[in-house]
């Protein structure tokens, strides 16, 4: 089995889930109780946040643990809406955000607010320039997402971030989702207020993820509860859960070091072997894209029917996002970005981890390629 | 060491995590992903919708999975409070109900919501009649928790089902954290239109937990994003906790039938112990009490001083509820029941699981009676 869909989700590294289930089984108390056993929990969750924290450059005190990168996203929107709707109710994004961002500030335009969606251009890429113009008096929050989920373009959040420092009133949210492990994204320095990343992204488990809230910033609660997390996030604690996620950040962020010009030449080997294919439009772009996603086109072949050819011979991708892929509808980031419906609507993404391999590369441009001749024959 | 503190949170069970390793280890695409590992994936999401539903008897399309208690109890009453404002802005619970509980309806006060607050009577119930007389015409939302995490009462959910089917508009939530796997309920026969539970109170994980929406119950997502869970809670699914999870539920309501009888056993010696004992005030009702808390004071002496007195002798009790225990105030249950202010700061709560045994009880009382001596010279 090739597995090229880890922008879908990746597989837990084995020490991430022996550490998951030494905390299970040993450390299981609740860290707000009192006792040693409570004790101890804490203590875990104390060294998974600073963790967490040192790996992002920020402090213990500003990461938040939440379940999971929707979580984040939800509390990062609605959770600044929430705080600062009195002093205005505009919110700025792009057109290119993933489903929780977009369907989150949707949610918040049925309530009285008022989004603004940057569009991108033909490479998938807003402009802080753009941004700017849709400032309002009553703009509150801007979010952009780090890296395209769907097909890798990277945004200029440390131009956006430089162009915020004006408007220090307004919140600065950015989806870290797909960057983390993988780009790295300097959060003070780009001026960033909130920040998401979620831990099966970069070989953590299901279930987990964090907001980096830069200290000072006020937003409210999306889960009311007990004490925890600052008063940001009620509930019981994934104690396991985040020690697991800190050591597959930690490890990612290794192989981010080490590994990133492997990672380069297999995506710039199935980019190199996609381009001579004459079926194939490549839609993520050359510069400013993500090192582990490849989004292609061939026209005329269904995506899902693509997905499923390729997957007979043992290869796994994807359509769109995996959120979205059941909906079969053309993404909405190729749309965005002037994409025609026809051929968005056989759009493939293919996205890599440190472990895929260059062999792996040679195999899927032969299926990629066999499978277009032999779906080729059939609609022709 | 001895737990007594299976309410803050229990072990998970061996064969649960097993379970959850299985999963995330060989089954980790994700849910939503068009090719066979997310197939896989989905197909062990689904079957384990189908056994929480089976369990709870219920429908599996009336399972949304969450990540514990607290998105639970969120999600149904700001769920509620979001997709029914048009209709009314009233919400009536209880002064006994679970900080996820309280706080989720006091943040609602905030956007100009209405809460009524009914009170309990000195055994920590609350009546069916004082909830109708709370009635108005704009109440959208009763939740009541089944039982009191702090002291154990039971309240009269039945009744109160049977008498809101007088009000067919006003949705029933129910707050089962501390029932599920302790105190049979039928959420059909009750009336009951959302009810929560979590994991790891059952000795499932840590962010694990499950909402019942009866079918045609319509609210709003608190985390928008994708199409997961009929779209009322986006995000990647986390598929091995809530296989982990409904492997809980199933061993806990199996023990649930098995071993009933002896952990009443076991928390009627420990009452009977402690009734003998004169510095002892009991507050946990005798009648329509949980099968596994008991509430005690001893005066005078401080709850936090007595937990690690028991610590040192290696039992795990409690304060009051976990998530509220580092703010060394006194229990709101107790104070809600009319328990002196200085009685309810000496409150220790013990909590049972299927795993104790009785020698534990034995051992706990003696341990009690010892400490309370010890410590009674010492405030003399």
């Amino acid at each position: 089995m090739i597995y090229f869909d880890n922008s879908a989700t990746t597989k837990p590294y084995t020490e991430v889930l022996d550490a998951f289930v030494k905390v299970s089984s040993d450390y299981y108390g609740n860290p707000s109780s009192l006792h040693q056993a409570g004790g101890q929990a804490e203590k875990l969750l104390s060294q998974a946040r600073s963790q967490t924290a040192k790996l992002l450059g920020v402090k213990s005190s500003e990461i938040v643990f939440t379940s999971g990168g929707t979580e984040g996203n939800n509390l990062a929107i609605k959770g600044t809406a929430l705080a600062h709707k009195g002093r205005g109710k505009h919110i700025i994004t792009t057109t290119i955000e993933h489903a929780s961002v977009h369907n989150a500030v949707k949610q918040l335009e049925e309530s009285g607010f008022e989004v603004t969606y940057v569009p991108v251009n033909a490479a998938g890429q807003v402009s802080s320039a753009d941004i700017k113009k849709a400032i309002r008096k009553d703009t509150i929050l801007v979010s952009v997402i780090h890296i395209n989920n769907e097909v890798g373009s990277v945004q200029p959040i440390w131009e956006i971030g430089q162009m915020l420092q004006g408007f220090p009133k307004i919140l600065f949210h950015v989806d870290h989702v797909q960057g983390a492990g993988k780009l790295p994204l300097d959060l003070y320095d780009c001026g960033i207020d909130l920040c998401t990343i979620s831990g099966h992204k970069f070989h953590g488990l299901k279930g987990t993820g964090a907001l980096f809230i830069r200290e000072g910033v006020n937003i409210s609660p999306l889960l009311s509860g007990g004490d925890q997390e600052g008063r940001k996030r009620g509930g019981t604690e994934n104690v396991a859960g985040m020690v697991a996620m800190a050591k597959a950040l930690r490890m990612s962020l290794d192989l981010q070091d080490k590994k990133s010009a492997h990672l380069k030449q297999i995506l710039g080997t199935i980019r190199a072997g996609l381009e001579i294919l004459p079926e194939v439009t490549i839609h993520t772009p050359v510069h400013s894209a993500a090192p582990h996603i490849l989004n292609f086109s061939i026209e005329g072949l269904k995506a899902e029917v693509f997905v499923h050819a390729l997957e007979q011979k043992g290869i796994y991708v994807s359509t769109t996002s995996a959120c979205s892929s059941k909906r079969h509808a053309p993404s909405k980031t190729l749309l965005a970005m002037g994409v025609p419906a026809r051929l968005a609507e056989s759009a493939i993404r293919v996205s890599l981890s440190y472990d895929n391999r260059l062999e792996e590369a040679e195999i899927l441009l032969k299926a990629v390629s066999d499978t277009a001749i032999q779906l080729g024959e059939v609609i022709k």
